[in-house]
């Protein structure tokens, strides 16, 4: 293979795709790991699960690029036709292969099943092909060189596409790929918006630039993403860590983290650093905050647990909150949000308590107090905070905002 | 137009969707809306914001379909180049139309801003074409035919592009589609695998059969879709019915709801049909049981709230579960769960309560309780019946499936 920059088209196939039933996530994890190796997507391709439709995607998609990928179409029954389209546009045969057999029916075995005779269909592969084990599943891959270019087909299962593409393919890719080295770092933010931030960084978000900063926004969380290309990885590494750190000089306290942590996780490392529990009390976000707490491994290590203080009784009864405050405040208040804050740390017996009361919508929004309206309060030895916020937007957003803002209320916190 | 069966193609725009910083959900979206006027999408395309790479697409779209619909690039900066792209492959001029330059200034100056220069782009369409407005973002749509083939651009945001397509282009494509009126169904089932209901269904399912039924799961869900295609709407729908009444004679109680409808939102009917009321003890869903029932807009009539009893120490102090009953039989234990649910029913004023405890992972296990180990407790009037499940893989599937079978749980009680 020549050495020139290798550019990658990805082909989805199934009806299932087509149709809308279910969402291609597959095409944009291949397109971010291929990335990180150097080999852009340049174009993509959803076809039926149809020969004809399969061989002119191949076809087309050689056109773009250098490797070209395939996803789907490796099952076992009729409509699964992967392997019979490569054979076609490649003009070679589909021939059974023993070993590959000899595994399937290990497969089964080693799972008390017998293989059904459909299955064989699996154990075959076109003359000149190499087959890609798959180990969460029966399908293999395959994979193949014509005229410089390579073929690869991989399962449409997310989990047994991933693990191939991980254990196989990419280090394959980085192999064969231009000599450049590409190194990839994400800066995770929270509390400011998208269009701030850019204008905070100005040039450093110039296209076409080395290292390139790209930025995504997704539920308040903005994800930086340093593409660093250098000559070697050693290069690579250099300028996206001096990217990395310019960055962070710009953006502050906005830098919570980095790959894909969440709020929840950086949360978690502070608190079991300084040795310090949490709990919580909810009403407008309903378990959401608790939810987020407890999706990070091991949070029984900090986090007590809590009250969804969704009625007035719970939170009078069980938090302690004055009837007076609640007559006189109302529940979605400052000085109620304080005291289910209070409540909760007393009564939790932890250090640090979150509460968050507010109005989710899409009902029950006044002048006073729109929908969107939520008070989070962060109770701790030093004292009381209750922010008060508006967010925008449906129901479903202002609750993950809440409770993402109580988080990166508390990760403040813990910082000091 | 003649009246043959139509068929549609979908280009996607933009290095962000390429790139895999952007996951597709456009195209699923317009194929699940193609579909209801009866014209499925026969094949997909994503491209970069290149215009010669998008004007080879719209030839090859045109080659497999008589609508072809593209997303993105249609915004004001230099990389949209939809509306450039549709101009040289029409072999057209791009013309700037003066009552869509007003529009724009009038959408600016009602949100107190000035119009950039860079918007009037905005204002421009190939010669032949006409706008599709947009009511919910600055970029108007664009629609023309050549050769009897209907061409659409869509903006990529998608809640401009969902507004669009479902307030002018469906209604136009079930106006030019065949004669054949379509009516999809969706039934929503809870209770068994993919494959049971497959087999329970046995012919229902069968490929090229009308009314066809496609079966999808997700986080033990699974969704039934039947597509009735008839010569009219009114005996369409009569097929969509017999066919919907077969599958519920079959299914029984594993059918809980219809359309979108969420476990959630069926209990929250049930209960409030019988008035009564619920709370939640939760340890190892953490709030996520909680989170789904209060997702649903209204839950607050008869959800009360409940307990995130993570720690030993909530579960005693705040649920009375007895010290003993942890000592002897654990934290993840049926008399554990059972008391619990009575706890938090009691503590709550509730007619009903579930709990759930159980071990999420990847920590944890052991060979008497696996990872994976949930028991489910519901508690009313009647008593208390505690099943105990052991759920597959990783702590956010068993998270996800402990919460929706407490719900499902919940349901069934309340059928009786």
């Amino acid at each position: 293979m020549n050495h020139h920059l290798k550019k990658a088209s990805i082909i989805s196939i199934g009806n299932e795709v087509l149709s809308g039933r279910t969402v291609d996530t597959n095409a944009a994890y291949i397109a971010r790991q291929l990335r990180t190796v150097g080999v852009p997507v340049v174009s993509s391709y959803t076809v039926p699960d149809e020969e004809a439709a399969i061989q002119r995607a191949l076809q087309l998609a050689g056109q773009d690029a250098d490797v070209v990928i395939t996803t789907g179409g490796l099952g076992p029954t009729d409509d699964d036709l992967t392997r019979q389209a490569f054979a076609a546009y490649l003009g070679v045969d589909l021939v059974l292969q023993g070993d590959l057999l000899a595994r399937l029916r290990e497969f089964f075995e080693r799972r008390g099943r017998a293989m059904a005779e459909k299955n064989t269909i699996q154990a075959c592969l076109p003359t000149g092909a190499t087959a890609i084990e798959n180990e969460m599943g029966t399908a293999p891959g395959l994979m193949v060189e014509r005229e410089g270019r390579l073929l690869l087909a991989l399962p449409g299962v997310p989990r047994e596409m991933r693990h191939m593409l991980d254990t196989v393919v990419v280090s394959r890719l980085r192999a064969m790929a231009s000599g450049q080295s590409v190194v990839v770092r994400r800066l995770r933010c929270y509390g400011a918006g998208e269009s701030n931030i850019a204008e905070m960084l100005g040039q450093a978000m110039r296209r076409g630039r080395n290292p390139l900063v790209n930025c995504t926004a997704s539920a308040g969380i903005i994800t930086l993403e340093i593409v660093a290309t250098g000559p070697d990885r050693g290069q690579a590494e250099e300028m996206a860590s001096a990217e990395e750190a310019a960055l962070r000089e710009i953006l502050g306290s906005l830098v919570y983290g980095t790959g894909d942590q969440s709020l929840a996780e950086v949360v978690g490392q502070r608190l079991t650093q300084s040795g310090r529990t949490l709990a919580v009390a909810e009403s407008c976000t309903g378990g959401l905050l608790a939810k987020l707490i407890t999706d990070v491994p091991g949070a029984s290590r900090y986090f007590a647990g809590g009250w969804i203080a969704y009625s007035n009784e719970i939170k009078t009864r069980e938090l302690g909150v004055p009837q007076e405050l609640l007559d006189a405040h109302g529940a979605v208040s400052e000085p109620v949000a304080a005291a289910m804050a209070q409540g909760a740390r007393r009564k939790a017996g932890a250090d640090l308590a979150v509460a968050i009361t507010g109005i989710a919508g899409p009902t029950g929004g006044s002048e006073q107090k729109p929908v969107g309206l939520v008070y989070i309060a962060v109770s701790g030895q030093e004292g009381t905070d209750t922010p008060k916020y508006v967010f925008p937007q449906d129901r479903s957003s202002v609750r993950l905002r809440a409770a993402q803002t109580a988080l990166d209320t508390l990760r403040l916190r813990l910082e000091v």
